[in-house]
């Protein structure tokens, strides 16, 4: 099947009514000017990502952050309907430029069921990332306050993020603190 | 239903011969006595989780590692199921004493999906714990280095593990390094 003719191009990875319902009542996030979930910027929409982003520079995107390497629009939708066959664990957020057609910024909330704290879940904030070309317009404040609120809203006891020193300052607006005597430790397998 | 009547008592969160068929030729861990997953030490045995650990003190045990709360049986089969129905991405591994019929020590292997680094997982390591009457048996060094291997061969391309400032010798040991620069920043939401 040739991609788009499944009818599924947009469906988004996650109910959008989840991201529009979001209440930020409890944000202490200042925004100026004022931007949104429902009004990014202009010219700008924030949704789940669907399928169809693919098309859109989503991989693009996230190669201004990391490693990504060649995918394939089969690759890259296997994994797409990897991530959907768990239930409430993928909730990737992006920002499109309306104009262009282009997606422009993106972060994800990854949930950890856990048995501990009466079985409860844990948020994981990872892969935000808003093009360069589209800095200096709060987008990454916004992304990040809107997965903070997510995961609160999801009934996460915590919520994480893995940060560079430089940054720190910059994540604790949104509560993040570095624990005193808690370390981030890691082992890489391979290289691309 | 009553517990147990379904009769998926002993169906394990993951097939069970992943794990026996782990190949530890490339692990460097090193054991005094040798111990392994197919033999534990003594009395025990090593197995993927089981909603049957319920009634072998599986909460119980994670409460010597942190807060749990009440869990009743409905609580943690539902939870089990929720896991479950997340395809590859809850490795949880238990050792079981046998005589007593009680789980003494655990770990968790969490699988995170990626688009980046063609579309590969990352691995977590969460909640590893050994009863604190069987410490001194190697057992948590054998969860780690076990999960350590499951992460390489299911293709992870780094895993990762969250550690106090005194752990961080012994984790080494497993090629866990705390990357220059990097921290791990966490918000907690409330307290149960």
């Amino acid at each position: 099947m040739e991609p788009g003719q499944n009818g599924n191009e947009n469906k988004p990875i996650f109910d959008h009514t989840v991201l529009y319902n979001l209440d930020f009542s409890k944000s202490t996030t200042q925004y100026n000017p004022a931007v949104s979930v429902k009004d990014p910027g202009e010219g700008l929409c924030m949704r789940p990502l669907c399928r169809g982003d693919y098309d859109k520079g989503y991989m693009s995107l996230l190669s201004q952050m990391t490693k990504v390497g060649d995918v394939s629009r089969e690759e890259f939708e296997a994994r797409f309907s990897a991530m959907e066959s768990c239930p409430d664990s993928y909730y990737i957020v992006v920002i499109e430029d309306v104009m262009t057609k282009k997606v422009i910024g993106s972060g994800t909330l990854v949930i950890e069921q856990k048995f501990i704290r009466k079985c409860s879940s844990r948020g994981r904030i990872e892969d935000v990332v808003v093009h360069n070309q589209y800095r200096g317009r709060q987008l990454v404040k916004l992304l990040m306050d809107t997965l903070m609120v997510l995961s609160y809203q999801l009934g996460c006891y915590k919520v994480s993020l893995e940060s560079e020193d430089d940054r720190l300052i910059f994540y604790s607006q949104f509560g993040l603190i570095k624990e005193e005597g808690q370390n981030y430790m890691c082992r890489r397998f391979k290289e691309m």
